[in-house]
């Protein structure tokens, strides 16, 4: 079995860093949410919005994310997010995302996600990720 | 005639800076945006999802902003947004912003917004700002 | 022993908010790296480029990080950053963060961070955390 | 007389927008700042921080900016943002930014930028701009 792994590209802009001269690390963390929606286009699943088995879906919010940071990085450099899916459960995966500048890797995360939809009372609950959207995935 | 003018606390935080040691630009807009609705509040204008009159307000986007950069700031300094409505027309206000550093003048903008509902296709398309609204803000 | 807890008040803006409606996670990272500096300021720590025991302290960079959501949080909401040491090494400190809604708890993280000045040769490196730090943040 | 036109490509993510749906407006100042640098990439002129004429290039940090905003874009959007330079002063020029979606003009500024360097006592102060940058630029 293959899995896909993503790639977004990132251009470290002069705002995206801090007085130390370095990427202000919440960027990371934006340029990672950025990369996972980029995952799914690739993969071919529709905007979220445009989705309608099931009915609702609103995202995939984060419910946990380990960060590490093995270098620093800064303004004029360019960033490739490498994202893809290391674990599916039912209502909940988790994605591995690697930043590399070249061939050095900057962070890494895993990150789990819930598969939400938008109840009847207006509240974002996790539900089963549909068979569909898996298959696209792999 | 008195006419109202809210501040609203801004605490300069070392991720709000650029690698020159400054706030980076476009920080002072969001703060002029959180300003605004602030402004709304101080007046006992409800939040925009909790008025009915009219139906299906989301907010007042802004149509066009001139802002006018007199001093930089740095982390570790406390900001006043000096917050006033400058004019009025039938779908539209003027508001004049200003940012100080105790009686430092670090920046001004005046900042046209119009008012503006959601309508049934679903589209944002300016309204008549209603008269209570007007009255709350005098 | 007593540890020393201190507390980051934010308020959340519309533009904190994503297209969901709920903060966009970032906007925490963000928080809590503003908590950490206040914290330092709580304990009485200068501003990183005041010290001068060491020379050319630059700041504490993450090295790792891992964030639990169990709640989202929205725009006019008021939360707090509960923040602490958890454990002290030799050039590196572990945060605990916890935000909090009144009683709830929305999210909280362990944050690794090391102690860095910048060396003669231009570049960050994590150095011994000084004896008189350490003790302020008890 | 030509004159350069630069483009600078944004792919508007999710994170960008607010909970009306639409992109949250600092964000569109966060572009220009990243186009205004393009530009001077895209005329040759090296980064700031590497250029020797004269010493102590800092930026360009921004003295007016005026945007109107015509039309709201949102996340899936692809946006290029044009940028050139209207007019050149001895210590001082002015940016056109034009952003894009296709052939329909979302937004466009004008801003002043002064040609800053550091001087002696570490604060930023308006410089002459070197006949060479501007030369490239043409």
């Amino acid at each position: 079995m293959t899995t896909t792994t993503s790639r977004f590209l990132v251009q470290v802009q002069f705002g995206d860093c801090d007085p130390a001269g370095i990427v202000f690390f919440p960027n990371f963390a934006r340029w990672m949410d950025a990369s996972s929606l980029h995952f799914f286009r690739t993969c071919g699943v529709p905007r979220w919005h445009q989705i309608d088995d099931p009915v609702g879906v609103v995202g995939t919010p984060v419910l946990e994310v380990r960060i590490r940071f093995l270098q620093s990085a800064t303004y004029g450099e360019e960033l490739q997010v490498h994202t893809s899916i290391e674990d599916w459960q039912a209502k909940v995966f988790v994605h591995r995302h690697r930043v590399m500048r070249g061939e050095t890797l900057i962070c890494e995360a895993d990150e789990t996600r819930a598969f939400c939809i938008r109840n009847a009372e207006g509240q974002l609950k996790a539900a089963p990720i549909p068979a569909w959207l898996r298959e696209r995935c792999q």
